[in-house]
C-alpha cells in the first residue's frame, strides 16, 4: 500500500475537500502559526486532549472512528462550557509513514464531525512515535453565558444528556473478550459531543460538566 | 523517591508559586476548559508543538531543560509571527507516576521561561505513555503587524537572529559520542525563543520564519 511522507500527509489533511472553509482574515496551515479573530464581547474557550494507542483506544478501532473521536473528546470539553467550537489544531504522532488509505479514512471521520459543527483545522504538528492524537480546540461564548463547574450549589437539579455506561460496558466486554454489540461499540468509538445541548443550556443551566471521559 | 498521582501532579503544576498570575476574567485550570479574552483589534495567534523522548530529546536531558524546551519550541513559532505570547496549554504523557523531584525541576524550567514572557498556564492534559510534551500556545498581535512567511519577495534582505548550527553540532556530537561543550549543549537543550526580536520586527520586517526546528 502507498505511504505518505510528512509533506504529503499535511497536504492531504489541509487540502481535504470536505472541510469547512477558513474564514477571511484568518490564517490557516502553512506558516509557523495560525491566526484567528475573536468577536468582541466573546470569551475564547480552550481545551486540549490526547488519545494514545493501547491506552485510550485499541488497534481494532477504525481510522474513521479514530478521526471522529480525536476531535469529539475535545469538542466535548467545549460543550461542557456552553461554547461554540470554531477551530482546532491537530498534533499527530505516527510510528512510521502512514498509509494513504488509513489517512483518507481518518480524515473522513475527523472532517465529517468538523463540518457538522463548522470547526476549521487551523494547523498542527506531525512527529514520529507511538500512534497518538492531540487536539487543541478553540471555541467562543458570550462572556456572561459560559457554564462553569464551580457554579453548582446544593439543591440544584442534576441532568444528564443521553444515557450513561456504554463506554464502560464496551471496555468490560473487551477485557472479557465478550462480543461487543455494534451499538455499544459505536458509542465507545464515536462519542457524540453535546455541542448543541451546551449551546441550548446557555443562560438556563447554572453549571455544566463533561462526563464523557 | 516519592511519586505523584495525576491529581497531585496537576495540583503541583497549577499551584506552582513562581508562575504568572492568571488575569481577572480569565478561567484557568480546574474546569473542562479554560477561557481568556482577546483585546479588540488583535489577532489570536495559535501554534502547537510536540517533543517526544528519543525523537526530539534523549533521556540525558535535565527535567529543567525539558520544561524550558517544551515551552520554547512553541513560543518560537509565535515569535516568528511577531506575536506577543499570552498563554499555554500543556499535554504531558508520562510512562508512569512521575517522581516529585523530576516534576519540581521540570516546573522550574517551564515556569522560569513562562514568567519571562508572562505566559500563563491555562490548562492541559495528562496521560500514560512514552514521555512526551505537547504545548499549545496562544499569542496576540495587532492585525496589520503580524509577520507572515509568504510576504517575502525576491530582493528582500535576509536576517537571522543569533548564530546557526549549535543544535546540529550537538546532535552530531551525540551520534559520534564526542564530548559536548556546555555552551553547545545548552543551546540545544534550552533554545531561547526570539519573542522580543519578533515584537521589535513588527512593522519593520516584511516576513518572518522560525528556523529553530
Amino acid at each position: 500500500m502507498a505511504t505518505l511522507s510528512e509533506a504529503q500527509l499535511i497536504e492531504y489533511l489541509t487540502q481535504f475537500e470536505a472541510q469547512p472553509r477558513i474564514p477571511p482574515l484568518w490564517l490557516g496551515p502553512g506558516d509557523d502559526a495560525a491566526w484567528m479573530t475573536v468577536p468582541q464581547g466573546q470569551r475564547l474557550v480552550l481545551s486540549i486532549d490526547t488519545l494514545i494507542e493501547n491506552v485510550h483506544f485499541t488497534p481494532q478501532i477504525t481510522p474513521a472512528a479514530l478521526g471522529h473521536r480525536s476531535l469529539a473528546v475535545s469538542l466535548s470539553d467545549l460543550a461542557a462550557m456552553g461554547a461554540d467550537p470554531v477551530s482546532v489544531l491537530l498534533a499527530i504522532t505516527f510510528p512510521g509513514a502512514p498509509e494513504s488509505e488509513w489517512v483518507a479514512e481518518f480524515a473522513k471521520g475527523f472532517f465529517r464531525l468538523a463540518r457538522r459543527y463548522e470547526v476549521v483545522l487551523l494547523g498542527g504538528n506531525i512527529a514520529r512515535g507511538v500512534l497518538s492524537l492531540t487536539t487543541s480546540v478553540q471555541g467562543i461564548v458570550p462572556a456572561p453565558k459560559a457554564l462553569r463547574r464551580d457554579r453548582v450549589v446544593p439543591g440544584d437539579l442534576l441532568y444528564v444528556t443521553g444515557t450513561l455506561g456504554a463506554s464502560g460496558y464496551a471496555v468490560q466486554c473487551m477485557q472479557r473478550r465478550a462480543q461487543l454489540p455494534d451499538v455499544i461499540r459505536n458509542r465507545w468509538w464515536m462519542p457524540e459531543p453535546r455541542v448543541l445541548e451546551g449551546l441550548r443550556l446557555r443562560g438556563l443551566a447554572s453549571a455544566g460538566m463533561d462526563l464523557s471521559d
